[in-house]
């Protein structure tokens, strides 16, 4: 017996399973209040309205986002303490001043450039955080560049209007680990070094200043935090094939499928075509032996979708259609008119490509 | 000097030189008209009511498309005779029966089943073609399955309101030649296999089929397409560099960029940090070296772009964030609150993702 809800599925969809989604935001939010930390989630993984109440009904009251888009949406419904976690874009300075009129706004800057660009071309209150690399090369100023950090401190201190919020950093190295525990030295390191920071800033004058870190393989694996001021992971409420690579989630803690339909079989190939390719997925892909894997396979199920199929993965993905190969003994299980769930690589970017299209299980 | 259109860009944008567009358009278009074949562009690529006007100027009545949503969307611009080049999806039948109402609908089957159920669950006139497999293995019957094309055949014969119009094939196997004569070997032999099965079809009584073929290699590098009737490449019209590394296009000849602000530098590195990741112009990549390439960079000029920059490359893209690798010699170029232009490794899916978010330069 399938859930009712696959019946009006006639294309490629999100399906979440609520209760799921609802336990793995309750054991991040144990771990953060229990600490005193304030658990501020990434909304980019999910991008929806519906799925932010929830977060809402949990008390969650301050969010994040990567995009002045997002953050103007979240705005628009109501949440009132949003940090826009990506480098701060000088070509957005207008919408950004106009935001912080009517929200608690938190922006990033990573140069005295940027933070002179954000004082000169806005009137708000806005809170800056300076976003500082802990070791993941993709942005911020590199931790023991002190002197370029107390540039940018200064910089800020002589704006009017802006105030220096504090430090902010994403492990996003946590994602390349080879073991669980690597995690936690990441973690422990990425601490250490944003505390170090605030030391030298503290003998400088800038008191008080905040500490944000966060990502799902720390929120999931770490069980000790330590002490700081906001956690900021955001794909634990789904999970994804990554995370368990990781060892951040079950397969039974993966809150979200794609259903899709399947169109077409290929007996001499064990291949099976759905209605579900790369603009419904990504193309986020896993090492899978001397391939690759977009994704593991499973049948809908009553409470949501069957454990993933043995000897059965999403083998290739055009624009539209994904391929799947299988055993001989399953294929005749796959009809054409059916659905699959693809549990996926990657669901940030899932959900992001089909937002437009998601289905609850409750 | 940029040209004005880049003044208003705040965020990852398309931005197409119409110009360009218009001769990749024309070039093909001469091709078709010149062997009498109907030249029926695939709008998977742009998914654009504006660009697909620029076709219609150029004389285009019959286009392709890969889902019921972007038929239905062209439907009610105006298009009058629309093919669905994806696999029957048995849940979108009522959809499908509504939509034949209001145009020439051709619609793709490849198994009896499929065949059976549209008969079944339509009542409109619909326009059908047996998918053949010539060679790609994606989707389609074998070509050298006789028996099973002909049975399809037999199904749709027998249905009160199908016709069965012809024979379609994709030969996506022309994107990974090693040569550009491969192309031109690829197109002949999928055009004899559809005419040998178009001979055995008609020995059968099924006689005037159509024969519809289409790839963007095929349309660029063969001279002389043959004798068929309908021909359906989508991506010419705005190349990219999986194309120009096939030998499609020069890199002149890509019409599409997309404009992304600057928002980091960091010379230690090398490295500058963009607005425009994976949700604007997807994970596609193309091996360089011992790594990959997410895109080649030009900055923005009087009539579009410049050439690409040297010892330059999209080296990594996470959700919203690109790292352009760059040398010495240019990194000064690149200023916090600039553009630059992503030339894309595939068009077709930055433009999926960017559909809200277009600017033409005339």
């Amino acid at each position: 017996m399938e859930h009712p809800v696959y019946n009006s599925i006639t294309r490629p969809t999100l399906v979440i399973r609520k209760s799921q989604a609802l336990q793995n935001i309750a054991k991040v939010l144990d771990k953060t209040t229990s600490r005193g930390i304030l658990c501020r989630p990434h909304f980019k993984t999910h991008q929806s309205v519906e799925v932010g109440n929830w977060y809402r009904s949990a008390g969650i009251t301050a969010i994040t986002v990567s995009s002045l888009e997002m953050a103007e949406k979240f705005a628009r419904d109501g949440w009132r303490d949003i940090i826009i976690a990506f480098p701060y874009n000088p070509r957005e300075a207008a919408a950004i001043d106009a935001l912080a009129r009517k929200v608690q706004l938190g922006i990033l800057v990573e140069s005295t450039e940027s933070a002179l660009h954000l004082s000169q071309h806005t009137t708000s209150p806005i809170n800056v955080w300076i976003k500082i690399d802990t070791g993941y090369h993709r942005t911020g100023i590199f931790w023991d560049n002190f002197e370029a950090i107390t540039a940018v401190a200064n910089v800020l201190n002589d704006s009017p209007h802006l105030g220096l919020t504090g430090l902010l950093a994403h492990a996003g190295h946590t994602y390349s680990v080879d073991s669980p525990s690597e995690v936690s030295e990441i973690h422990q390191a990425s601490l250490a070094r944003l505390e170090k920071i605030n030391e030298i800033l503290s003998n400088e004058g800038y008191t008080s200043l905040k500490i944000s870190l966060g990502d799902t393989p720390t929120a999931s694996l770490v069980e000790d935090l330590g002490v700081f001021d906001e956690f900021r992971p955001g794909n634990y409420i789904f999970y994804d094939l990554m995370q368990e690579a990781i060892g951040s989630c079950s397969e039974q803690e993966i809150s979200l499928g794609i259903a899709c339909p399947i169109v077409a079989k290929h007996p001499e190939r064990r291949e099976v075509v759905i209605y579900g390719g790369a603009v419904h997925l990504s193309k986020d892909f896993l090492p899978d032996g001397q391939s690759s894997s977009f994704g593991r396979i499973a049948f809908p199920s009553s409470d949501g979708w069957t454990q993933s199929l043995q000897h059965t993965k999403l083998m290739r993905l055009s624009q539209e259609h994904g391929i799947i190969k299988t055993s001989s003994t399953l294929f005749p299980q796959f009809s054409i008119g059916g659905l699959v769930l693809v549990l996926p690589v990657h669901s940030c970017l899932a959900a992001n490509l089909l937002g437009g299209h998601i289905k609850i299980i409750d």
